[in-house]
This record gives C-alpha cells, sequence and structure tokens, in this order.
C-alpha cells in the first residue's frame, strides 16, 4: 500500500495546482485522475473553447477585411480543421500538465478513486494512504429532466466542441458564460442559432447594463434571442428536433439539428465514497469550511464540487489555500466577493464585486460612472467600439464595490479591478493612476471619472 | 481684447484635456490652435498609428488564416485604403474634440498664439488674455544634422503615415516606439525593413530581457536589424537613396526608397514668445515645478515643452494637474516614476518602474520572476505565445519596483502593474490577487509566483 502526505483526487485545475503547491511544500504528493490530465478545463472547457472563438475571431476578420483596407477574395472555414485545432491545443496543455507533475515528482495514478474511511483511497482494486486526501472531482454539464442529453441531437459542452459536422441550425438553451460562447462560436462559423434563456437577461449573473449591452451585439451579430423562454419538450424523433419553446407570448416550435444544453453544471460527488467516509453534503456539493477541510478530519474538499463559484481560477485559488494551511502556513481565507468573472464571447464580459442592484440592495449610497467605447480612441482604431466598462463605488469613503466591463479584450483588464479591490483602493486612486494611451484600458480611468463628474472624453 | 480666467497655447492631449478640466471646475477657457485640434497624438500620432498597426494585424491573420482552420484566396492589401482608414479615424477623433470643446464651452481660438508679458497672448495680431496661460505646444520629429528630412525621400513620422505610395525597401532610424511601430506596419505590408538603432539594443528604454525578445520578434517577421549603427550620411541624389551605416564591422551601404528617421522628438518653444516674457528654458525644454509654473508667474507649461516622459497620458495628466492646482485644489504632484510606457508592434511592449539594471543600480536587493507566454493556456488557444511578463519586486519589503512586459494586448495590462505600484502593494498581494483563467493576464500572477519560488505553471 503506498502512503502520501497528500493524495488529490481529481486532476483538474483545482486538482493539478493543489497538487503542485503540496509538492513545492515538500509533501509527497499523487494525483489520481480517471480520465485525462488537466480534466475538463484544460480539456473540455477553458483552453479548447478559447482555441474555437480564435478561429470565429480570425473569421471575422476575414470576412470584414475591406473594413481595415485589405481584400480577400474568398474566405472559407474548414469546420473539421478549427475542430483538430481546437482538440490539438487541449491535448498540448494536458501534456503540459504531465509534464509539470513529473517535474515537481507528483505520482500520477490512472484509474477511478473512491474514498475508503481510514484516509484511504482505492483505485480500480489498488489502495492507497495519506495523511491528507483532497476531493478535486470537478463537475459535469447538468442535465433538466425535460432536455435529456443523448450526446448526438441533445448535447453538452463536451460534444459541442468535438462536432463531425457543423449543424446548420443550433438551439442553446441557457445563456450563462457557456451557453454564450458556444452561440457566438457557432453563429460566427454560420450555423443559424437561436438561444434560450429562462431569466428576463442573458448573462443573467451579470450588471444588467451589461446584460442589454450584450443582447443587443447578439441581436446584431444576427443571432435569435428569446429571454424569459424555456424549452419544454423536444421531439428528437424526426429527421430534424422540434423544440417546443414557451415564451411569455404563448408557445413556439423551434427547428433545429442539435439542442446544446448549457444549463449549468452539477458536481461529480457520486460513487466516490462520500457516504462510507461519512463526508457531509449539501444541495449536490461537499460542505468544507474557510480552509477547505470537510467534516471528516483529514478530507478536503475544493473547486466545482464544494460551494462557491464554479470557476478554474477559483478552483486553483481553492487548492492552493488548502494546501498551503495543510502544510502550517499562516493562510488568509479566499474573499469570494473578489472572484472576476469572464466570458469570452464576441463582445467579452468581465467582471468583479457588486452589480449595481447588488449594490444598491446591501444599501450603498453609489457613485457609478459608465465609459462607453465609442469614446475611446484606442477602440475607434481597433474598430472595437462596442461596450462600456461601468463602475460602482461607495459614495461615502470611495470603496470600489464593482466594475463591469464589456467589449474588446475586457477579459485581461478585469485584473486591475481585482487587485484594485483587494488593495482596498479608493476612486481617487483609480483616477489618479496615469493609464496609458491610447489603451481600451483608459476606460477605467474615465469611468470612474465620470462617476465622480471629473470625466475628460464624454 | 477677450478675457479668459485659462489660456491654453496648443491643442494637444495636454492642452485639450486640461482646458475641458479647466472648464468643469468653472473656469473661462480658450484653447488656441494653429492646425487640427487633437495635436500631433490625435492626428498625427497615437490615435493613426493604431488604425495603420490595426489593419497589418488583420493582415496578417489573411496571412495566416490557415493556422486557425480557415481558407482565404487572394488576400492582398490596398496601401491607399489602409492610409485612408487610418487618416479618417483621425479625423473622426479631431471632430470628437472639436465637440468637446462646444460642449464644454471651451472657445477655440484658430491660429499661431505668441505670449506677450503681462498675461497677453498675441494671435495673427489679435491679442487676448488671462489670469493663467498654459503653454502645451507639443513637440515634432527631431532632426538629425547628417539626416535632414526633405519629406520626400528623407521623411518624419507625418509623413511616414500618409504616403502616397507603398515604398519597396525602407530604412528607419531609431528603434524607439515611433521608430518600431512603423518597421513593423511596413513590413507586414510587404516593405523590406532595415531598422538602424545606435545603441546596443532595440527599444532601448526597456528592460534589456525586452529588448532581446522584441529583437528576435522583428528579425523572425523578417526586419534586418542593425544595432550598434549608425546612419553617417544618406545620398538622395539618384533614383534610390544610398544611406552609408557605420557599424562595429566597418561602412556598409545600404540601399531603400525612404528613409524614416524616428530618432526623438524636439519641444516646440520657438517663436512662441517666451524670450519676450522671460520665461527659462534649460536644453530645448521649458523649466516648471512640481505644478507647472514656469519662472514667470501666470504662465505655464505641460506636455511635450516640459521636462519628462514625451508621453500623451503624462501631458493629460500635467495638464490636469496644473488646472486642478490653479483652482486651488488640494493637488498630489505626478510620480513620474510610476507612468507606464507602450510600444504597439508585434509583439506589443508595456512596462512601468525600473528595469532590472536601474533596480540594481539603485541598489535594491532583488526578487525577479518572468513568466513567458508559451507556458500560458490562453496564449495557446489564442496563436500568441511569444513573448512574456517580468516583475521586479524589492527583497527586503516586497515593493513592486518594475513590471515588464511583451506581448499581445500586454498595453491593456500594464494598468494593473501602475495602479498595484499606486497603491504601493507587496509581491504577496498580487500573488493572492484572483486572477481569471485562462487570460494573459495571469502571467502577471505567475510571474510574481516565479519572483517568489511559488510558480505553477513553469
Amino acid at each position: 500500500m503506498s502512503k502520501y502526505d497528500v493524495i488529490v483526487l481529481g486532476s483538474g485545475p483545482g486538482g493539478y495546482v493543489a497538487a503542485i503547491r503540496a509538492s513545492q511544500l515538500g509533501l509527497k504528493t499523487a494525483v489520481i485522475e480517471k480520465e485525462s490530465l488537466g480534466g475538463v478545463c484544460l480539456n473540455w472547457g477553458c483552453i479548447p473553447t478559447k482555441a474555437l472563438l480564435k478561429s470565429a475571431q480570425v473569421f471575422d476578420y476575414l470576412n470584414h477585411a475591406e473594413d481595415y483596407g485589405l481584400t480577400v477574395k474568398g474566405a472559407d472555414k474548414d469546420f473539421g480543421k478549427v475542430i483538430e485545432r481546437s482538440r490539438g491545443v487541449a491535448n498540448g496543455m494536458s501534456k503540459g500538465v504531465q509534464f509539470l507533475m513529473k517535474k515537481n515528482k507528483i505520482d500520477v495514478i490512472d484509474g477511478f478513486g473512491k474514498l475508503k474511511p481510514g484516509k484511504k483511497v482505492d483505485v480500480d482494486g489498488k489502495e492507497y494512504t495519506a495523511d491528507h486526501i483532497i476531493i478535486a472531482t470537478g463537475a459535469r454539464s447538468r442535465e433538466l429532466p425535460n432536455l435529456k442529453q443523448d450526446g448526438k441531437k441533445v448535447i453538452g459542452y463536451r460534444e459541442a466542441m468535438s462536432l463531425d459536422k457543423q449543424p446548420k441550425k443550433m438551439i442553446v438553451v441557457g445563456s450563462g458564460a457557456i451557453g454564450v460562447e458556444f452561440a457566438h462560436f457557432y453563429n460566427a462559423m454560420g450555423t443559424e442559432v437561436t438561444i434560450v434563456e429562462f431569466l428576463p437577461n442573458l448573462v443573467p449573473l451579470e450588471d444588467e447594463d451589461v446584460s442589454k449591452q450584450f443582447e443587443k451585439s447578439f441581436k446584431k451579430a444576427g443571432i435569435k434571442v428569446m429571454t424569459n423562454s424555456s424549452v419544454e419538450k423536444v421531439d428528437t424523433s424526426g429527421k430534424t428536433i422540434k423544440a417546443t419553446v414557451k415564451t411569455k407570448k404563448g408557445e413556439e416550435t423551434l427547428e433545429a439539428d442539435v439542442v446544446l444544453s448549457a444549463v449549468g453544471i452539477a458536481a461529480n460527488i457520486e460513487n466516490i465514497g462520500l457516504e462510507d467516509v461519512g463526508i457531509v453534503t449539501d444541495k449536490g456539493k461537499i460542505m468544507v469550511n474557510d480552509y477547505y477541510q470537510t467534516n471528516i478530519p483529514g478530507y478536503y474538499a475544493i473547486g466545482d464540487a464544494v460551494p462557491g463559484q464554479a470557476l478554474a481560477h477559483v478552483a486553483s485559488a481553492e487548492g492552493i489555500t488548502c494546501v498551503e494551511k495543510i502544510s502550517g502556513m499562516n493562510v488568509e481565507p479566499i474573499d469570494y466577493g473578489n472572484i472576476p468573472g469572464c466570458t469570452y464571447a464576441t463582445p467579452e464580459i468581465a467582471s468583479v464585486g457588486m452589480t449595481e442592484k447588488q449594490a444598491k440592495e446591501a444599501g450603498y449610497e453609489l457613485k457609478i460612472g459608465k465609459f462607453p467605447f465609442s469614446a475611446s480612441g484606442k477602440a475607434s482604431a481597433a474598430g472595437t467600439k462596442d461596450g462600456f466598462v461601468k463602475v460602482i463605488y461607495d459614495a461615502k469613503y470611495g470603496e470600489w464595490l464593482g466594475c463591469h466591463m464589456i467589449g474588446a479584450g475586457v477579459t485581461d483588464m478585469i485584473a486591475e479591478a481585482v487587485l484594485g479591490r483587494k488593495l482596498e483602493t479608493t476612486g481617487h486612486e483609480v483616477l489618479k493612476a496615469v493609464h496609458p494611451h491610447p489603451t481600451m484600458s483608459e476606460a477605467v480611468m474615465e469611468a470612474t471619472a465620470a462617476a465622480y463628474g471629473e470625466v475628460i472624453h464624454l
């Protein structure tokens, strides 16, 4: 029986990062993985989708070359090659994790791990033990009862990023990050896309202004948007799918080749031995404290398997925090109020902190500023004038309560707000931090100026 | 004789921004402009060059479409249209400034302003007076004695962005931001480009690692790089230009259609009446204190006309500071150690604070970390793996001394470092600010982790 300091169950961005940090801290570490190193994020999530979206972006440039003084006689996509590129990027990243495991002397155990009492894990009949066992089993596409995935006609994100043939018509159900990224990708590739959202707004977790701008852009791009709507049933018996959609105006029947179900995720907590060990779960998630300890000493859980935002960077941060605490470091709990969220459709969305609605509900008096990229010199030069930066400050102390961005490249711009908020900046300091000209990032400074009645370029 | 609270001489990003802020603060304001509103930055600098560079980027996508699973037939550029688009963007921005002037009730006086004693300005024979006169006359392309610009064969940045015909061969003299941006643009358009730099490194003000990486990228792109070299003379008498370049190995003669001189700028301080008023200058710049007051009360100077980095965002910040001080606000002087610099070639460069060499010379003990984009998931997905983020921390207190970035989109990423440094962050706080995944901005967190021996993805 092999004995470790730390065994991590699952090698996604929670698990493999926890394992590397554990190894850095001198702990003998193993990772158990049933499929591919890197988990969903690397293999079927964050990374391959970004590769697809890049192809979509370049295809868009090809189709609008004349806007930039360029000419193209015939532009086309090779759907198979676009998919192939994406798979190649994912495989490359997975090999990268393999290299990192080796470099950090982490044992990789292939197979399905099942927890046992007494700090043991069974992997397909072989037993391993460790002082600390971290559950990082991630999540999968959630299924709605009336939208069962068959993997062919009603699919989840996995199939959506590896279809053999490009569908002519697609219905996307759900408009969180996964739903809108695929809706954008397939629309850009030439598929006729309808997106159905149960709530009144697309990307319903974002600030309402962002949702509205996003819906405008989606419609302009030719995507059919149905909000306040739900798919009641799908008939997959014919050649094309017939989906019955309930809207505020009554029922509507849509035809499509494929329905993508993107209505959230479900944690992978079944059949991994939680009951045997006696680990407490609630609403499908494993219960943990600020340091990711479950109710059973020696067992920890991180990432999508625990409550909190189901995001790769959250999982990684949790993995590091969990392991640093195990190793006896003085660790601060993660501030879940300062986790950025990013959506990589066109336009991109990035946000952190409270929405205007949340801030109002929390009772703050607010200073709100908005700067549209249409007033930005860089955006004009780059031809990326859609979108804006919206900042929300507490009127009394100047605390930066929230930052909401929509537009080109904003997913790389939100880090400023994350760090600023972590450092408890005030609006005045953001305003007086000299942002370089001409950049999209000036919009953060200008939006802040707008909040304080000092905006220059509006 | 018209009387104002504030008259600004020049309407570039120093002048027009100062005027708007003055008007916001209730001061009756006029701007004097001899040419186009917005000055060099909007009309002949920052903005139109970014438009050209965007066309170059899209053209590059056209030429590498197959890397993204796409196909293109007959990709070509229409040089005239590329230039036309750039001029259109510049004109649009200039009209935007016109709108801002009107909206802020700022009088625009067309003509050449000349300072007079007694807080007066003469504009082509008409006299204006103000309690505060701000000199924001900017700068022009500097001329070397052995590289006189004739505007046809030996040109400056103005001509370079409005040539009628694309040159087949071009020599760029000087590798600051202006030089390398044009070298990149013309090379991307298909011109054969040689860049000549007197100092040992391209972009010589940057951290040496950045310069080296940049040179590698330039060479890979097919640009001929000559460092430690100087143009001794140019013979423009023939059909093609013959330039004699002195290198460490001896003299070399290059042929070209056009030589672009990009060896810095010279402040516009001639014939504007400085001597009449008695305003002190030194080394071609107007001498001012922390609040941009010259030695003569009531006369101020900002932007490229005064010492300090000759950058648009510096000029704007100076204009705001100058005017806020005039209006009696409690103003902090600008921290010139925290001004970001950006170069928009491919790869982009962005940096703030000390280079490694400067930090060592200042006697700091250092923690240095570097994270290459080749290890970034987002960069892999986007096909932008060239470059890195390098961070420099003081080992003792964790102060963020410098941040140096080279790669795609870094000009929008440097704001994080500017704000972090303004807020006196330590490395630990940057490390624990959860950066979103997958983004290029994670490289800032990872480089910081590398500095502290905690990097995950290397």
